[in-house]
């Protein structure tokens, strides 16, 4: 089949060429962005003189049929497209005739598919922060429920410190908060419109370009052609973007899987988010959680690859950028999945609050409580009073009890310097609600944490911009 | 839907977690394999006494039917089969009735997974190498028609010293060895069979390993069970492979776009692979180097990604390790096209000799020969040698011309050391002919190069081996 | 040597383990950050009345006695000090007696790290932008001095449309303008004040983590403990920001190189900024920019690195965690480098406008304005000019000239519908030029770019904070 | 200072440059390559006639002092040297005299610089494969004490099926084993000797380089000179491997880390091999088995940046390719101190057997033993034997009692199939001794497993390459 851009060729291309060079299998995700853009593109064709009315209005009814039968499945993709671009054209001067031809027109391949993937990854900006922002609400929720029950807080795995378990819930809901900063300054550093680019260079019809930005939702136009059809760090910080959400998922997973261990017991998933085994009967396996965990890979990959292509690039457009839309695509449909099941998931597990409460028991976890104890009470240095804990956690130990479980007689044995009411600072309860300052673990600061992301949670919903 | 392995559950999966968990969608790639394995396994069954003779004959004429019917495209892929194991294991059953309920005895899904997967990964090994082969015929073809073209050999992009265009071709060529018996290692280092380690810890029904691993083509059963379900080293392996391979198809890429320039202009790619511009009539653009090049990102991606997926992972399976399959699977299927294409786009493309000839006269590339000469007839040791060249060779620049162009007297006159007799060893045929030691770019070493190559790929050819 | 955690443990570290576990030996480069937070933290701790006046006196004293000797050389890190925090808290313990050993009251080295890393790589945040301004300096400079400069502009590396080399330059801009945005996106993101979150609960002494956020320069203390301790957002924004960066100077790097070339000549680097060869005297070699080429692989090597090592890990802080300081010190280092010397680099360099301009003239680059020409003032569509306008340019290549170079009779005779005057539109200054709408290439559009960007510049270098 | 290359240079270079370039700050580690490379080269420039007999005597004794002088650390490296082959090269002619000139005759930095890192690597390359048979032993010795040690195998880190501790060593085994076999392979392929291809293209002295790779270690000369100056796949594939030597161990350290929680408790480490914390007395961090999981991240880092570095570098030698060292050295680093700490933490730690044993009863770890006997004595079709188990897990869940611990008459109430003499299957010592086909986790098959995985060591330990 004649190519659109075959003019000056003796020869046909080959078919292996046909199929290698081809984007129209997954570019085609595009089309509500290159029909958008078309039609930006004739009205404003329209509004400087190179269409005239009738042209625009034919234009942009044909655009709209052609949109309804992507839509409704009726339109068929073909590999000699090459792309989605030169589908839709295609299709609109099969569908209008002539007057078809004309909407390329002071436009090219390379700035057109600048502003449609831009509008893409806009677009999913929106929906990521939105997914991010109900995962919040159900961690929050959970939260609320749990600034009470005591779990033990763990450094390197290890016990380390009483904390509330809802405590621990708004940590993972800070990192998310960034997530939703991160992508909003993304937006807004991106959202600048391409069109109007030509092929690298600008053309010279006049493009309104102040109107097109207006038009497709963007704060202004770009600043420079040449950089606009090379630029590709929109897609970059989208990949970063969604890296980092997955790695933040990646930590709340690992902690789901540690706790549905037999060994943690701490939470039960919903049998409606586990799975069981072809062979072990007995079995309940939390897949959700080891997927949303091994779907970092693929996100991070997307990343490294697309890092690599844009690599010593020159400018303007080169053929490579080609391979910056599957990892952006499949990235964000993850990404989107993961955080859809990842809040089904919380809000749908047990949490064994037993348990919890029960393994804090362990692992002498108010010794800091009393080092604590040691310089608030006894007035000894901070250093020395860590070593005389030291000294009474080897007692407990020697004698295979929690340091809260020592008699205050065996402990006032150890050092001089330790002064009766010890006992006191190392009932947990006590030791958590004592953490008692900003972005502490008592159940006060916990609460005051919790309304404080709430507010951040509403007050953005009502943000999220609306786009193509 | 009823699961295969849902006889504890109370509650039903989740859409989502179906929608989410189930690879049936990508790993019925596998399906051969998978047939294939499961025929193994039932004959080996047959061989131990778990299923009776008419058994085994029913399963294998079900599998076979099964294979005919995906083959055929008949076959219905669902979410609710989950992966392509239990699909097959279903259809099965419904296809010969309650026997085929035997099939999954002393098997697992995890050593079913490991086999099919490696079975597939073992397959493409073989094809790629294949490619490997075809890719370096034509390279050594091109390479034996141009061992006496002139060329500037490049250093820096800079030009360095004379060497003849075969020579060139035939460094390209290296590369594919290296990766040819990369491959070759990867294979025999991962072609032992897992097939009967059960979930993880083998299986008391005596399966016969050694006899699954002869009739699988593999050289013997993996050593222990559990490392056999959770070692991924194969598909990571691969996946290094393949990014090497495309990091050489990468350079070899960037030369094809830089000598297409209109600065270098030393070949001209076949209209039947090249394309044109939407709006520049004018242009030829090398879209398949560049897509080759842009393609090196998603397979490093791919390996980037499987190692992340990997890390940290306790033995033995974990569901993490499903995101193993798709980045192999893109990677394997975009690096055979960009072989082919890449063979189709050098057997295709013409050479201008005349302008690598002419451009080989630019930059006073026979420097070094001028040193060379100054220490072999003057007793001049090489760093003074050097110094005195770089004389001469700011005269050439000073006077616009090319080393090669001055007159021997002025060459003379700029050390007393130089000898008369300097100017022939100026020439650029006389400078790459020097080179004839082993590995050199004289004509008679790039042919022997060739010739050395040549009997590599030969023998290599019948060396690939024949699997599933 | 007793370790100041030591209190618990009845065996000695083995020596291998200390020099695994030590980070002294890249982490003093935190000690300006660490005394930093020291001074603050114990000027909170009397204003809370944790420590007398007195004692605040003493301390900050003692612990500028030691910035002094760290920064006069005479201060000795030992493996046996483990971290700078534990060199900087033994010294001062060893300076000025007992109290020394109440600084770490209220703080654990958790919080310390944080803060301490933190203001590091806020501090770097503002150098790397102040770099940038500079090299976007001086590269507005250079394409002040360079709009009419005529040049090929590319797409594919193939000769597209008619460019001034400002223009060209004008794009580079375009990403170091988006790589400070970036910056200080993250700057405003990150800056929170870690300190007082403790092991990673807070802590009993009601820390006054406002003031210690305000008299450190923050924007307010972080909101969650357990999240500050745990959080590493802040180094991978950095590693993201840097790689792309570099990405941005890998593109630069490699025009300088091809431009290098005896193929383009488009640049001659200065001597002071190029290299020659051991052996070949001729050579002058781009070093630098491969070099800056090169840099970007180490960049996104790096943050690759931490992507995978936070990855999965469950909270609060993990030893794991050590793994971030190296690269992004690493990074910092050559990222700071690169730019200095690339602004040198382009500084100094020699532009070869003629060979610009004689390039220029190859490649039929005005064929897009007699594509334009037949939609605008002879009424064909625009996928019909392209046909015609393919054919004139055909013809041009048949009699082996440029497009521009034929004459207008032998236009005309192409396709009846070319009118009489087209000839004009095809001289590359009015090709140029033509493109006239906001972004376009016209010089008086390149200035304006140049001017928006100047603001830009120096509106920013009044913003950028300092810091410890 | 002169530049050995600045022949033609007008102008010096600038600091920044020198600074910039120089990588003897690093490449100084290849002293020991450089100089063995020197000294063959002199000794074939003395076979060839190019040479004297007391010139080659002169230069290799010259050599040999430098060396010494290097080891006693009498060396000076300067900036100004650029490189260690220049500040060798230097040095030699400062101690013998103009004689040390004529060592740089038929050579070029680009062919010595491809020697002394492949040399480097190489030796590596021996190094961390006796590193991994010392690992190996260490790993077999503890798998050999425990063999009848019953402990939870897992998938999805849930009980899956009862095993003994020393099977699950060996699978850490056969991870190391596959990891020498991948350096043995590596070690073959890239045992050539790049030496004798001068910067590009041979040399036109006729060096013997059969002799050179004789007298060096090697295989055989490389093939190709060009190729020779341009290819580092030796170096990536040193990294690739060293990348799953890292992702063995982090899965090793994952689960260290988690069997060293107070919820799992499986092993106690070493007092000398964990840390404890600066303000939690009573911790004791698994610090070592962290870093070691967290190290993984810089190697893949260092990885990843290689192969960025080398995507689209055309041929032959680039100054990009100076980014190839010190990636490789830091992980050589790190992994030999990784390698060796972790084989000290396995010997010294502490097995908690009767924990291991206790949560083995978890999870109803035999349920897969009752779906067998359902399929061998019962003649149940295996995947209704999978349900009716899960009936039976269902009955002891409710009970809130093991499988292991259900009377053998509320057992046979579940399903009238199940036959009497089923309650001898769920003991969990016959369940791990009833695996016992090869590769399965009975203490005969895991004794034999080992047995052939120290047949496999001692054989690999004489057949470790010595080199330079």
């Amino acid at each position: 089949m004649a190519k659109l851009w075959g003019g000056r060729f003796s020869q046909e291309s080959s078919s292996l060429l046909e199929e290698f060079n081809a984007s129209i299998f997954f570019d085609n995700a595009l089309w509500r962005e290159d029909i958008a853009g078309s039609k930006a593109h004739a009205q404003m064709l329209g509004k400087i003189g190179v269409l005239q009315p009738n042209e625009v209005e034919l234009i942009l009814d044909g655009l709209t049929k052609i949109a309804q039968d992507i839509e409704e499945g009726h339109f068929q993709f073909k590999a000699s497209d090459e792309d989605i671009h030169m589908a839709i054209e295609s299709a609109l001067t099969e569908c209008i005739g002539d007057v078809g031809k004309k909407l390329h027109t002071a436009r090219s391949r390379n700035d057109q598919v600048a502003l449609d993937f831009r509008l893409y990854v806009l677009k999913y900006n929106c929906f990521i922060r939105s997914l991010l922002l109900e995962i919040m609400e159900s961690i929050l929720n959970l939260a609320k429920e749990h600034t009470q029950s005591i779990m033990p807080g763990m450094t390197h795995l290890q016990h380390a410190q009483p904390v509330n378990f809802g405590f621990h819930l708004v940590a993972w809901a800070c990192n998310f908060k960034r997530d939703i900063e991160r992508l909003e300054d993304d937006y807004k550093r991106n959202n600048f419109c391409p069109l109007g680019s030509g092929a690298l260079a600008g053309t010279p019809y006049g493009n309104d370009r102040v109107y097109l930005a207006e038009i497709l939702g963007f704060s202004a136009p770009t600043l420079n052609a040449m950089d606009s059809v090379s630029d590709r760090d929109f897609a970059l910080d989208m990949l970063y973007s969604l890296s980092m959400v997955m790695m933040h998922l990646s930590r709340v997973a690992e902690e789901l899987v540690l706790w549905s261990t037999q060994e943690f017991a701490f939470i039960t998933l919903s049998d409606a988010y586990a799975t069981g085994s072809s062979i072990m009967p007995q079995k309940k396996n939390p897949d959700v959680p080891e997927l949303l965990r091994g779907k970092s890979g693929r996100v991070y990959g997307a990343l490294m690859g697309l890092l690599s292509v844009m690599k010593g690039l020159p400018l303007a457009y080169n053929k490579d950028t080609q391979e910056d839309k599957e990892g952006v695509f499949d990235a964000l449909k993850n990404v989107s999945i993961c955080l859809k099941i990842a809040k089904e998931c919380l809000d749908t597990m047990s949490v064994c609050t037993d348990n919890m409460a029960k393994m804090a028991k362990k692992g002498h976890i108010s010794a800091t409580d009393l080092a604590d104890f040691l310089v608030r009470e006894c007035n000894v240095a901070f250093r020395d009073a860590h070593h005389i804990t030291g000294r009474v956690v080897a007692l407990a130990e020697s004698k295979g009890v929690d340091l809260s479980d020592l008699d205050e007689s065996e402990i006032l044995k150890v050092d001089s310097r330790i002064k009766a009411g010890v006992k006191s600072v190392l009932d947990l309860e006590s030791s958590m609600n004592a953490r008692n300052t900003l972005g502490g673990t008592s159940s006060v600061q916990t609460n005051a944490q919790i309304d404080e992301l709430r507010a951040f949670v509403s007050e953005h919903k009502t943000q999220i911009q609306k786009r193509v």
